[in-house]
């Protein structure tokens, strides 16, 4: 693994015959274990299962995953009979042309996970490019673009946060917008690695971030890695933290923000966002333009994904409630725009964050 | 088990010969184990590992745990020579008088756990009178006199809570409040399942209350005996929970009280409490009468607990986190007065919260 940029996901091989090899992040940190998907289904499960996660390492991977479809012989199945009732006839035919399955690899693609849009954006500008060109090698080097994208914006919105980051300060993050998360060093993360880097001394709590444990089980193991101070806290600590004058500055990432700043992140983040404003502490966000979804005027149009309950009544396949009790797992909150005080993007900072500082950063460059 | 009560502690048997039998809450609700303790130590050890929890439970624990230190030959072991290795000399008394074993084990109960006030009131009580009369027999008649009013008090709680529910309202607790945290039906819970029995259709919802799950394994548990309907969710899902007008109160119960109305409760509580004032839901405590101390004047006398790393770094005994990743752990946190709608108590209602009404309603009867 290339400790600087720890990154979760990469291309091996050609264009013809490589495979996208993916980080298994269910098994960190226990074990650092890799994968290779060798078509589009393969890719659409891993997003589903979490073995990559992260809004934009999710839309790399929906990239990578179009270059697999664009091989044709090895596009996805068929719809299953059931899966394909409300399409009969589609299904049936044999050897489809790669645009064919380019189209289905889209679908299956772009709505592995429902929230993030980077996911949709990516995996949408490939299918784009394949209607000029749906050769492998072009859509790879393509793919291979958003990846470096990826890396520079994340660099760009690094330093963009760190000046933000004071010697002497306690930072609080929620789940993972780390080199895990993305193509590079990372949204939220990679403002603290920068401000570390700089030689600002900083103490980064991070919330352990329920039900799946991202901020134990991947932030944490980041800022090992990186050496960066850091502590461990469950997510109701964070208010307690707070009040105790341990933290003086929040950053997290994003999965979708809308025209207005709305911006919906892992669940619990809300509750970090109303935390922050009673303690009169800023709150901020990092996340490239490929977040944004400008289609929105507002937060309540994002789609929050509901995870199984699972994922809340038990723990390593054992029950920790009764057998009667269901849970409700929205996998995402939304924070108003009220709340953030800034935006670091790929094109600039969003402040104050507002339909129009939000037009005019993402209109500074094509996207 | 009393289906009414679902009660956590129980004395079997005379003064002389009995046992406190306790309910082992760790291993609920996969199985209903009880343990029994014949000396006093083992009760401190039952509520330091938390066996028995809950402020009230562990006061009554606590008091019971004096009688069993009143038979004198089975009074507490002396210190070990490194506990005591600043008092030496004081262990090395052969056959302590009763008063010697009553005043140890006192300081043993008494400091089992530090934050909650009930404990110390109620180990207090009993050493009080076994300066005048330090036999098993008064010392039972005391604890069980003790555990009486705990019930009486929480029925009391429970319908002046009650008369704040309204049918068709979502309510969110956090932690556990409830019957095996009390003598009686709850404090928190016992509000709950009153509004129930008068027929009011609410909805619970319960935070699953990291680290050690309260929510999930014993508020889950008590709701699903009592048949009242619940959803068990993340701490950080309750903000959006709110947001999303499916909360209209929130009770809790209350570790420890000072005289000007901040209240002590589960790690976590305090960020409920932030979010309910910032979605105008109102937020009641429901605790008896020995929860408040009024020797403190504000919640920063308040001793917070700091717990094992382990229950924030591990699960079932395997690391979450990396190795080299440290957590905090406060087991508590302080809700400021401000926050507070109202406390139901067992002598009434403090409304408003604040040092006046928290005197006049604690006045109303004898401590």
């Amino acid at each position: 693994m290339d400790e600087a940029t720890l990154s979760p996901l990469c291309w091996h091989g050609d264009a013809e015959t490589g495979v996208l090899r993916l980080l298994d992040q269910r098994a960190l940190p226990r074990e650092e274990r890799w994968i290779e998907c060798r078509t589009a289904q393969e890719v659409a499960t891993a997003i589903q299962d979490m073995i990559v996660r992260g809004a934009p390492a999710i839309g790399l991977a929906g990239a990578y995953g179009m270059v697999l479809a664009a091989r044709g012989p090895a596009a996805p199945p068929a719809p299953s009979p059931r899966a394909g009732a409300r399409r009969s006839g589609t299904g049936a035919v044999p050897g489809p042309a790669p645009s064919t399955g380019l189209s289905r690899a889209r679908d299956l693609l772009a709505t592995a996970r429902p929230t993030a849009v980077n996911l949709v954006w990516a995996v949408d500008k490939l299918a784009s490019a394949a209607r000029e060109d749906p050769s492998p090698a072009r859509l790879l080097s393509l793919a291979r673009a958003l990846h470096e994208d990826d890396i520079a914006g994340n660099r760009r919105m690094a330093a963009l946060g760190a000046a933000r980051i004071e010697s002497g300060m306690g930072v609080l993050t929620h789940c993972n917008a780390g080199a895990l998360a993305t193509g590079g060093i990372g949204t939220a993360l990679g403002v603290l690695w920068e401000a570390h880097r700089q030689g600002k001394r900083i103490h980064v709590y991070a919330d352990e971030t329920r039900p799946r444990l991202q901020g134990a089980r991947l932030t944490a193991w980041e800022l090992s890695r990186r050496g960066i101070p850091h502590t461990l806290v469950c997510d109701g600590a964070a208010a307690s933290l707070m009040a105790r004058g341990r933290i003086q500055l929040v950053v997290t990432g994003a999965d979708r923000i809308a025209a207005n700043g709305d911006a919906a992140n892992k669940i619990g983040t809300y509750s970090v966002a109303v935390n922050a404003r009673f303690h009169a502490i800023p709150f901020h966000v990092a996340a490239p333009a490929a977040t944004f979804d400008l289609a929105l005027p507002d937060g309540r149009g994002i789609p929050i994904e509901e995870r199984s309950e699972e994922e809340v009544t038990a723990w390593g396949g054992e029950r920790t409630c009764p057998a009667q009790t269901h849970a409700t797992n929205p996998a995402f909150d939304v924070t108003p725009a009220a709340l953030i005080r800034s935006i670091f993007t790929d094109r600039g900072e969003v402040d104050p964050v507002g339909r129009e500082a939000i037009a005019r950063v993402l209109g500074s460059a094509s996207r």
